[in-house]
């Protein structure tokens, strides 16, 4: 079934502020899940939803905190998360630190122990639309395994950057494994056969079985590069987070852990020189331009899909399960005891 | 044939001194060259000082300048290396800021018009050695194709990345193209084509002949994701040093332009959290001590093989080309007249 972002968005919020989210908190993690759905990511979209309510009733998300900021130094803003919503205790944290970038030059937020993020890409796109370059690392649960490795070590440790331009902003968003884990289980509940490379069973074996695959772990993309950087990123967040390393990570993908990763957020005034955004469109352009491989694909910059696919969502809406808009629905406050009572 | 480092380190020193570089501008610029050889990199070791004292010779390398320093922002400096060695300008610049990270808890230096940084590892290295986390970005001309685009539109855009622990740090080095250009070259001087996949010639047709590859484009590394990066960085140095974008860069490979590229440095102070830099460097053992996927070949962590094999050049010598020692040798003083009569 097709539904709007207003419809959407407006769910959304009410779910959560039904489950003791104050109003802002409520809209701007709606926004979250919304936008990834909007961008074609639904790994990243309301499907999580019934897990957010579930974390709340469990205790391991309160809704209303934006965590405790503290400076750490004159550029360095740390956040104890306080199991708050991951995208509350980050844009609170980004809006307070953003004010000083033009005099500091660079400044980081580096926050622990909140909730899920979701897209990086909506934080680094929220810090070019002040006019910063924007960085965002997250953490997150072992999933990957090493280059030359065979059991899960590393967190998908995704990466965002965003450069403002004359134009759009490039805005790149990737996970350092080869596929994102919801692939995997996108296979399985399709019961098609994963292709040989993407991951290893619990024992380490290559497999192509992606019900194997979920016990065990995603390749890194590109072979020991890829490795490489998803591991430095992995040590990156916990030194500057001083949050817990991949192994030791709960509450990103489960309903009853607190949540214990690292969040990394790196703002940057970009350099004055007179005419710099217009040339870094201009070649951003050429990039866009220059001859494809494929006649009739254009060669995309970091950014053009997913900014295509969110104007389209905006004008037609976006196409989503039916029966999880029903299940979202169901979990409105009149059927919230009745699922409280299953135990779940 | 083998040479131990003090020999040269010696040379190269002696040979930049010869050519109007102050000392110490000499040790560090030879130190470079001399360290790339020990981790097993000839492609960023002595076979560039020849080029490197033509340029001097011709005006656009200026031996003795560690360049003008500014403070843009509290945190930034910005760096004109009016066409300084590119380890002089840099070290000496990240030197400057180093003393402020412990009260700003981040510091970036951008630099435009150095020269050749040589690898990118003993920038970070440097900075770790202070305690600080070390981020190290560089542009240059244009040899890397998009994804799913045919012409060279990219630098090789390398980062480096170190994190100290309790023990030795992490340090990643990689360039976001597939294979070094200088792979390419040696394929073509060796006779040997190329894999499928690693490059297009000049019309941007896919090509396994490395002469007509050397005139066209690299693949970037790891598909849409490894291109995502390369221009994610392309856009960052040139937005933070407002240097030229790769199809603007000269200087990095020729011996007659200023070199254009942009160069950026970030220090960070690590969470000072209880336990911390031991904490990281478990996880590293864990990782290393982790099944390997080929029986003998343990997993490795970014850094630990340059760090072996330096440590062996460092007690046995390396090997290097004959014909390269000899040459180097005949560029001392006293045959430098006649290689000027040549008209080089």
């Amino acid at each position: 079934m097709r539904v709007s972002e207003t419809a959407a968005l407006a769910l959304a919020t009410r779910l959560l502020e039904e489950h003791g989210a104050p109003r802002d908190h409520a809209a701007l993690q709606a926004r979250v899940l919304v936008t990834a759905e909007m961008k074609g990511h639904p790994s990243h979209g309301l499907y999580r939803l019934p897990r957010l309510v579930e974390r709340i009733e469990r205790g391991v998300i309160d809704p209303q905190t934006k965590g405790t900021q503290r400076w750490r130094a004159d550029a360095v803003l740390e956040v104890e998360g306080s199991s708050g919503f991951g995208p509350v205790v980050a844009m609170a944290a980004i809006e307070r630190l953003a004010p000083h970038i033009p005099d500091l030059g660079i400044g980081l937020v580096a926050v622990r122990n909140a909730n899920h993020l979701g897209m990086l890409a909506q934080y680094v796109e929220a810090i070019a639309a002040m006019g910063f370059v924007g960085i965002a690392l997250s953490s997150s649960e072992a999933l990957v395994h090493p280059f030359g490795g065979t059991r899960a070590m590393l967190g998908t440790n995704p990466i965002a950057i965003a450069v403002p331009t004359a134009e759009e902003p490039l805005v790149l968003d990737l996970a350092t494994s080869l596929v994102p884990m919801g692939r995997i289980h996108h296979h399985a509940a399709t019961g098609r056969p994963i292709p040989e490379g993407w991951a290893r069973d619990a024992a380490g074996n290559p497999t192509t079985d992606p019900g194997r695959a979920k016990a065990g772990a995603i390749a890194p993309f590109g072979d020991a590069k890829g490795y490489g950087l998803g591991i430095a990123m992995e040590l990156l967040v916990a030194a500057l987070a001083g949050s817990a390393l991949a192994p030791d990570v709960r509450g990103t993908l489960d309903s009853q852990s607190p949540c214990n990763k690292g969040d990394v957020f790196i703002l940057i005034e970009p350099s004055l020189a007179p005419g710099l955004p217009a040339r870094l469109s201009t070649y951003l352009d050429a990039v866009r331009g220059s001859p494809p491989a494929g006649a009739g694909e254009p060669v995309l910059v970091p950014g053009d899909r997913a900014r295509r696919r969110r104007a389209a969502a905006s004008r037609n809406g976006f196409e989503i399960d039916q029966r999880l808009w029903e299940d979202l629905n169901a979990l409105s406050r009149p059927r919230i005891l009745a699922f409280e009572g299953q135990g779940s």
